[in-house]
């Protein structure tokens, strides 16, 4: 195994960020590429509001990147949900241009959009679904486990001044979205970007008794073909379903 | 030595922080006491604007901790600038309110405002002056290493889109502040805060060639006879001046 | 949620050492308690031979300490097996006095043994399952999970330059335990301890079709009614049975 | 500035070691290397006896990587006191083989000799010291800054019960260097090695009121024209002479 905890200076974030990442096992490594020029396929992993990139410490993230040998990334996102925010850091560009140009500079990371995946759980799942849409370029695949999708009805319920279910209300999604009213159909509107998707494969996973789960549906519906729906039986961030991502994994590396 | 890296969970940002936490030498404890009911001072210190907690790794904090017997906790405070932010966390409230509470429960802290101090470098200066400021019944005392405190200044470089010397433009000031003509004069300007201060006692240190040197007089000036204005030949965080905390922690406990 | 790393100069040690400590959750803290004299029970955890105290990050620990109120500490023990080594530190001194008083002078933890508990797992669970039958005084039940406790076996196994299993030889089983030829019946043989536990409750849990299952067993059956053995369906560093350590936490709280 | 803690597997320590590394400031790579070719030079840097890989946070080590676009690896060393032990790890042939090669797999780590450096302080510098007259293959040059060289010396202070002055007493340093009678003119007594060496350049670096002064003053001596003694005012971990490890890694660039 090896694990990194990354701190590096982000002129997007205009500061400095963690990440955690994970490596595949030493012995996996091809140790006659005497110039080390093997470049491994990354999956960029995203947290859900409220959590950090440990999280994912709690996951198989570490045991994947060793099996499979592929490099995982999990940036803090602190509350951007993901999002390039209206006051606030451009997260969006960070993920899509600039963390992966800090990586591939320091880490043996491919480039190929084919060997790029991106996922995250939770509202990390929205951020990585929506970075998938709009990046095609960079994000050939995306894993969304146990996914929060539904920003409209989260704004509609900051509005109404109801509990969101996640670490945000009517003034921090503003900060975030800028005018709640304007959501529907905008850039962060996921079901509108589905709608319009060219490419992608997307890899939709959850309960079927959460109470997001018909937001779930209702998003792989819209993504048609693209859309590879899983149900399971627990939800990975409670050890309900450890082996979620494993599984996500694997669908990546097209392995049975 | 002891050192600690916290992650914790925090209501009022909504999300976990992180901090680093610097601990009395174990041999300077009280050994003898069984109960182990001694409460150490406590300073607690901010970074500038585009670091992390991280930043004091490289200063003298842990000799200070370890060599006085204090306890020094360093959050990271991410682009708040220490601010209650109009579109984003409170971080003040944050500051003087809930961080206290989350290591009073976790760690041997002392309670009393004569036993809790705060500090910071650049713009942490400027949060650590503000919150003393405001929360004297929080923090006696309060030092400030080569401080930016002239918000205003840097309000008004912003809205003429020049550089504000700081990692912040126009937009993200306003997440902080809200609207940047109301800043003068208001609760984050610290010259006005300064002339209605109160209690409290403020080290100010900085080198006289700094473009900020002469804000920082400036600020002196203000606070009056509750300032002490100190001289240095370099800045802490470029090992210019490597005693500069140790020296104010001196100052902190009354030391020659 | 709230996560230490701390590292702290042992004398024992002779050097410092790093533990991971998870907390518990601070809504379940008793914010009443102005004075912040409440202690917490405490969980010591040992990793496994070639492992660090990172591993635990993937286990349930941090759940359990904030669900369950308790704190878990779970220190490096690098090669020492978590003995008084021949040639090198005396780790079961450090584990069972040094390292309790360092983290009751800085963490609000409980002194009784009736609230301190020791478990393991592989060879960190012969370290627990040792110090609990030695030091009844300090820790009053123990936990052992997929434990590996025939070290007598290893020992011949390295005499015979065979495979050990784990990540040690010949010379570095020497430089652990002295002679191995004296090793039978030693204050290292922990069938020969178990023999003579007078006090304590031992938990030893692991799958049927482990390689280390008779020996399990074994040690069950010498520790007659003070032990309790569970059966479990997978390994818990694996993935196979992430709910192992909560089931041990709860046989620790008689919960049922 | 980035900072990278890396937790990985070695095989040759049996086990899990952990590194600090800092890497060259981001926008000194050469972002038009769209291929992320370029390697860097590479500062491998041993902290002393009682230590660890933390300490070097607290020098100038992250600020010389940044601004001279070199990649400083800081390993953990525990008790080894970088050799390999007669009871223990290997830690030289970690240090020279293995180390470099996890690295290179990861890291856009130079692999030629010219651009491999080792350091060191305290204990660490004698192992440098001889980690560098014995694989000259690996490294071309070495820092040495406070070093502690004289082991004959400290073995005999150990046989006659006396303060060895650092962390290791007769019993321990058996376990690194076998029987301490045979240590003169061995392969770990530094003094015989530096008569033989044959290649390298030697930074020595050291206040004249230290107790090792001489012993190293003695270590030039030997190294003949391939040392370059340094006179220091202070000593660099205790922040008496913040420069030392720039004015070294100015040394190794061949900077006036």
């Amino acid at each position: 195994m090896a694990y990194l905890e990354l701190n590096a200076l982000s002129v997007i974030l205009c500061g400095s960020f963690r990440a955690n990442v994970y490596l595949p096992e030493m012995d996996k490594l091809n140790l006659k590429d005497e110039r080390h020029e093997k470049k491994y396929p990354v999956l960029w992993l995203l947290h859900s509001e409220g959590g950090s990139c440990l999280d994912w410490n709690k996951t198989m993230a570490e045991a994947c990147a060793a099996e499979y040998g592929i490099i995982i990334v999990a940036p803090d996102a602190q509350h951007s949900l993901c999002t390039n925010m209206e006051y606030g850091p451009k997260y969006e560009d960070f993920l899509a241009k600039e963390l992966p140009g800090i990586v591939r500079n320091n880490l043996p990371a491919a480039k190929e959009a084919e060997k790029n995946w991106i996922g995250g759980v939770g509202t990390g799942a929205y951020g990585a679904v929506k970075a998938a849409i709009k990046h095609p370029e960079v994000f050939s695949k995306c894993i969304a486990l146990d996914g929060i999708f539904d920003m409209e009805k989260i704004c509609r319920q900051a509005e109404e001044d109801k509990p969101t279910g996640i670490f945000h209300k009517e003034e921090s999604l503003k900060a975030v979205f800028g005018s709640l009213q304007a959501f529907k159909n905008s850039e962060h509107d996921i079901y509108a970007l589905a709608e319009k998707c060219g490419k992608g494969k997307f890899y939709i996973a959850g309960t079927d008794t959460s109470p997001y789960a018909d937001e779930r549906k209702r998003l792989a519906e819209r993504l048609k073909e693209k859309a590879y729906y899983v149900r399971t039986e627990g939800e990975i961030m409670n050890f309900g379903e450890p082996v979620a991502l494993k599984n996500a994994v694997r669908w990546l590396l097209d392995k049975k």
